[in-house]
């Protein structure tokens, strides 16, 4: 199963794409897609999403998974991320992609076991399961690698809730 | 000249489209985008785009105009309301539509003359600039209506600031 995290932003946007094979997880691709501030807001968010569509199309995840808003952060930031956020929502439903999302507490917890793990410990555990020798920078990257393996970890739950749901257990 | 005024939104989401002549506006559509509360995100989202596309398709509008962030707002809203915008912001860069934003303040004060003025004196003078019968229902779809007002009243202006900026004037 291929897995595409992303971490979305205006002007970095994390992007991962790992394999789950058997014995564990294989890092495909990683970086982020960095625009500049002063390109108009149209072009930032067209670069963004043609970025994602290139992945999916070069990649062809089984599942694109992000993170979910975050009530903590103030109205200005959730608006630039949502920006982002839509676009890259609208790349996945217009290609197929299924979309799933996760807390930063359900990435943390399924990176660590632990729901309130630094950044530093996150980050290790993305080095750890990828077999990386660095820790991906900028942070970002790392971000959406996270969520790719936290989707990769809970795929059990998912489909036996979706078994669930469709009256099959 | 054609403008495409949008109040974006996921549930409810304004548009509206209008033709400035010599002599004043003419409401060209005017309607509202609405998505289920139970729909998943990414295909209420895809409606979104889809119907803006369908917008910019059969009125080839030579500018798209949105209401900039309003910061008051809690981050859920906004979170909500920059997914939305994102791909409207996309699809007006995809198709060659200029975009436009202005502030609430901007809209107020364009069509009413005074940067206070209510939801009511908002839509009389909507329903006036357009020559309607009745205000536009929703109020969202009314809100896109004034925010493309706002672009015809401030279009002059703009061509200035370009040209000055251009080092023509």
């Amino acid at each position: 199963m291929i897995i595409l995290g992303v971490d979305p932003g205006i002007a970095i946007c994390g992007t991962g794409v790992i394999e789950k094979t058997s014995v564990g997880y294989k890092p495909l691709y990683y970086d982020s897609i960095i625009t500049k501030a002063h390109t108009p807001l149209e072009n930032r968010i067209e670069i963004i999403y043609n970025e994602i569509v290139r992945l999916i199309d070069e990649y062809r995840p089984d599942a694109l998974a992000a993170e979910e808003l975050f009530f903590n952060n103030n109205a200005k930031t959730a608006f630039a991320v949502g920006q982002a956020r839509g676009v890259i929502l609208l790349a996945a439903k217009q290609k197929g992609v299924s979309f799933f999302e996760y807390t930063p507490l359900q990435v943390k917890q399924a990176l660590t076991g632990y729901g309130r793990a630094d950044k530093q410990q996150m980050q290790h555990m993305v080095k750890s399961f990828l077999g990386l020798s660095e820790v991906p920078r900028p942070d970002d990257t790392a971000d959406a690698l996270a969520i790719a393996i936290c989707h990769g970890n809970s795929v059990k739950f998912n489909n036996l809730a979706l078994r669930m749901k469709e009256g099959k257990i």
